[in-house]
């Protein structure tokens, strides 16, 4: 069954009930989708504390939903359970306490059986709400489905570390090996950006996340983009050239996590008899070297600029270029299936700026000047995050389609990279 | 389905093949009876380093037949899988690599239905090669049942402890509340124990442990051990005495823990609205005054013993009182269902040496006069694990019927407390 | 001795070799005073892995000095002991291994009086090479001066956390108790920043760091700045209304440290039965209202603005308004003595801006645009450092006055708070 | 200056007052001997939490006596200064809230010559006092001197340990190269002990700490002893023989520290161009492959004796043995310089019993039948470190001649080694 979110999530605005109701149904079903492969056991195990099980995926959607809407604006709603609010809450202050979460993979039960009982019964629930949900908060269903759909990317990242730690190396879906021209990828050429004030941030009609606001002018210097994201064959060069042994390639805080950490090679290569390979969605699969590069630190990307004499681009530069592409193409998630970056043609100008992996930028993640948060729990979303993580651009093969945009903001610690995340260069001019 | 392993598990001397069989079959069916209202994911979860999941107890005594006897004594076994003994061996160095005891938890695949179903494979060709067994490795097959008991108890104890960490505070199967007349327990009677040489260590012809041997004399200076175990109205005396705040009646690294953990009631209890409770297999119930103390660690055993103005027995005083009594009697593990120590009727000896809860000696585990470790892996079963631990003696509600002797020593660390573990005070005379 | 460094360093382009050495003994001189007070023992112990032993502080300093400008640039010069560069480089990669940071204050020897004789050794071949060093490295001799200047002051606040474990809390100088006439500090009021786009970094011919540089500009949108930092007595009212207990109003990350290390007043408070007090260079004293509150991180500076109902600057909004005040005005220090942030008189427009405390901006330490690392082992001065940390201006009263500047970034990890920080409010308009 | 500390304390009931002064004077001596040596930083750091500054260990020492003899038992007596109480109590928990072990190296002040005072003004006291103290409390003085000189061994291994992190290599004391005939040791031979019912424990009438008494009847089956310790030539043996990296040999907890601590070989040992060198009192030398093997922990001892074939003695077995030999011999210490275990010459029978190592047995450090811990607060002296623990047995080089016996127990945890460790073999016959 294939449940494509190939739409961007409208404005509620511009839209009538029935449209809402296909388009809650179809972001709902793509997680259904996505854990079909699993059993109890896989939908319930934690393997780090950045990571959720599966199931708590599921729940925790599902309770954004149940909480801020039916709670909230649909009288006469009665709680799925109780005692699930304090389970499935996140980090939502505001909301009270909660199970702690690095502690997620200890709840067996609910199973996973009664978590998608759960869910059927808040859809259900939605689906009668939806007239008036559209009068009145329509901006929280928006919120909630792009939240689901953050969860969706966080589902797949979460489960492929799961399954990286078993030793057999299951697959959850099935893949075809990479076929391509070039083993080394398309040659790298650059391209100019637009020097001086641009607009940067969201200001269209559509759902965009408070991080993205508002709208206002930076100045940028002269500068280009790379082609393309750097690729595993640019990589194996790094490697080759002792890039994680030389300690003047990387920030002070890098080093000491390459050393502390015994770091030596993206996040789930391992060298075998049969060459070089990587864990993936469908296993143990060869490395391809014609495509972008993924599972790195920030660290590990700016360290990789370095030897190369360039720089990550800054998050603003990103979108003053990224703002004339599609950002529906690409390699994104349509559909419950193996996802895995690739190789992408040569083409005549920027490839692959959206989808295939979130490209690391060297901003940190800070409020835009003006920035406000929402009143209330969803206030909670984003803005608590601003310190200590850097901005990524893009979106990667595992977010859904329509999800990310040019002014999109992803965020991520500098030392985590159990996400598609990769780099494409830039430098100054 | 009710399977009783009433009786202790015989020397392989003394018996035929059928009735190897039979013990075997029993044995093996009580495991998976413990396991029967357990989901996939409850099978899977490890809750702390110390413990394992129910799915892996499961597979390593079936590994351990399927290694130790089949593979090595059974001509053209066939391995059921290869992947699995790196996922099944516990710490047997001389069995090679093995995956890190931390994080079994990890390993979803494979699932409950695939271990059941290894479980039964191995059974088949053990049943078929009972005459070759007989013959060639009799003594393993007691080892691997005997090990397999020990696991049941250690299942138990587990699941226990993962259930704990739900907060819905799942039950595994029901219970009824404990009746009784006296609610303080049976009064507290002093016994004198046989001063002198006496003899220590197992000597007769059934199964013993390697750590068990060899039998030797030991000098007893007069003494006297309690008729009972301490019941929880006695912990609460020593709760509201400020027992746990008082650091003149710790040991140093008791101490040390208690202020670290802050640790101020024995494990699984709570203070509710209802009064206080404790966590059991049957979910959260009333604490009942007369039944003896337990999930408490030697650390904690020691303090109230200074705070009553006694002490622990040593494992010798303990095992030279013990040898009259019946191993067989008392609260132990008859069949799948709630274990739970429960309180004992007044009787004119002592009471309950042997079952409901193991009783923490004065006694670091270490090797008797004259001690040899097996040759090959089985060597490893106990002497390695002889530092940092204490015996404790006489089994618990968790230890299957049959399993347990005077001879017999558990051990662990004096911080340890999810077993069923409690104490019985002594004096000197 | 009064050794004040009452001007700012010039460009070496601009002076003559006498300026030069005057300068250089200056510099060099403010160090040795500020030690005097210490005994061997308080010069040697390391309090925390983030602080540094004063001797070390007089020997690292010492050690740039010798390596970077005698042994790279002086002919025939023969090192004071081969032994120590090991021990003396603090973090230059590209200069071999060193020890490491967390065990400076293992290494009772060299004691303190061969760390100033080696200093005396090292002056001399300096004032003998003055010259040469005008004639071919004038850039590294400031460096240098720059690079001791910084140390001065991280050696007074390395001073005050050590002294501070001490129980017994014993005083580096006396000092007398502040007086002023408005226990509160002066009123606060707004000040308007200059709009648009705004010259950022240093473009002038005196000295600045590599991370200053290029000038560059960045547009700004409306907003003002508070005319003083806040008060203790401000601070007093976020205590009050439970803003170290208030979830919402912290940084995610901010609250994470706030639970974990228990934090419920700024670093170096305690209540005494004499009313709270803080611990200063002079020992225990009452805190003054009027005073700026200090010894804050940036969790807690964000904290308490957002309880304010405003925010940080940025390091540009701080800058554009900076550039048309003295930076050598202001609380900073001129010689050995107590230092502690004091009361402000009120003034028409902003005081305190430069001096008193370092103000936390919301900006992250990051390159600007066009940044470049000097080439060599000094190329590490800054640049590797750019990652998880957050920018402060303007000086402290720990600052040797005329060391810094408008286009001065300060940086340090948001937890950090040993050294005299605090905070000024910004808003939009 | 010498001052041999070379009779054993004697009982006080014994002797008259001029006698106590005269053994008071000689232990108080040498505790400043050993510190003549040092600077302030040098007696002030703190190496690592087991350890304590030499500063520490000097008004420790006195804290004892003025503490538990001036304040309780001496009139008038006013104590030196109020705040020191609780800077130099160790553990003492009735003696209330002390400073935390791990940051005793912080208290920079009092400084060396203060705490020097100190003592002297407590020696005034209590060489005053000494009638009464003959009088009323004789045995906390006995106690108090064997207090010291304890404190005098850990105040030479905690230096050693101290002056080790220093990539320098300081030496304490100058040495001489050991020589000897036989590189590889004596020839070791072996001796039979007492079997059958054996007195242990302490009987006579001189001074003995609580944790040896009370003498008690052990049962001793047939076991020989080796006729001296292992030697370092024999440990290259089993370096060698990859006695480190086989698991098999190795106790569970012993395995777990050797791959965790990356152990391979003793503390101390390097191999330097020059071969293999250990560090000592007098810096950096060579290592003697006819000395005792010293700072090995009891998991490496005992892996050791695995690897031979052989076993570690018993606590009982060792004591009935060294009954017979005099514990006024061997490699004690006698006045301040150098200490380390040397070659012993070939002799009859046993060697090397009293003194050159501390011998590890195989016995965990629990009461004997009958202890009892004094009353009040030096009744924590033992009791409390009664777990997780082991017994060694002998003295050391660096233990003051006169303060050890047969039936003396020391103890450390089974992975310290910063004592002068070693073992000798034992078997059973």
């Amino acid at each position: 069954m294939m449940t494509p979110t190939s739409r961007a999530i409208p404005s509620v605005r511009e839209v009538d009930v029935d449209v809402l109701r296909e388009q809650y149904l179809a972001v709902r079903a793509l997680s259904l989708d996505l854990v079909v492969p699993l059993s109890d056991g896989d939908a319930t195990v934690q393997s780090m504390p950045d990571a959720s099980p599966a199931k708590w995926h599921l729940a925790h959607t599902t309770w954004f939903f149940e909480t801020f809407i039916l709670r909230d604006h649909v009288p006469g709603h009665r709680p799925y359970d109780e005692g699930w609010a304090y389970l499935f809450n996140s980090y939502y202050e505001a909301e009270g306490a909660r199970h702690a979460r690095p502690q997620r993979g200890l709840i067996t039960r609910p199973g996973l059986r009664e978590v998608i009982d759960y869910r059927r019964r808040v859809d259900e629930a939605m689906l009668a709400a939806m007239p008036l949900i559209e009068e009145r908060c329509p901006d929280l269903l928006a919120l909630g489905l792009n939240h689901e759909q953050q969860h969706q990317e966080l589902l797949l990242t979460d489960i492929k570390h799961l399954f990286f730690q078993n030793p057999l190396g299951p697959a959850v879906w099935p893949d075809e090996p990479s076929t391509h021209d070039n083993p080394h990828g398309p040659e790298l050429t650059w391209h100019e950006g637009p020097a001086g004030l641009a607009e940067i941030g969201y200001s269209g009609d559509s759902f965009s996340f408070d991080c993205e606001q508002p709208s206002h002018q930076h100045f940028l210097s002269p500068y280009a983009l790379a082609s393309r994201p750097v690729t595993n064959s640019e990589w194996f060069d790094f490697i080759s050239d002792h890039g994680y042994a030389t300690a003047t390639l990387w920030l002070s805080d890098g080093w000491a996590w390459v050393q502390r950490e015994n770091i030596t090679t993206p996040l789930y290569w391992r060298r075998h008899d049969r060459g070089w390979e990587q864990f993936a969605l469908s296993g143990w699969r060869p490395i391809d070297p014609a495509a972008p590069v993924t599972h790195i630190s920030l660290y590990e990307a700016d360290a990789f600029a370095t030897w190369a004499g360039k720089r990550l681009p800054t998050e603003q530069e990103w979108e003053a270029v990224a703002r004339d592409h599609d950002p529906m193409g690409g390699i994104q998630l349509d559909r419950a299936g193996p996802v895995q970056p690739r190789s992408v043609p040569r083409n005549e100008g920027l490839s692959s700026l959206f989808g295939n992996i979130w490209e690391w930028t060297g901003s940190a993640y800070r409020p835009y000047p003006g920035f406000r948060t929402a009143p209330g729990a969803v206030g909670e979303y984003n803005g608590k995050f601003m310190s200590g993580q850097f901005v990524l651009k893009g979106g990667s093969c595992a977010t859904p389609r329509g999800h990310v945009r040019a002014s999109y903001r992803n965020f991520f610690y500098p030392h985590q990279r159990w996400q598609f995340t990769g780099l494409r260069l830039a430098k100054d001019l």
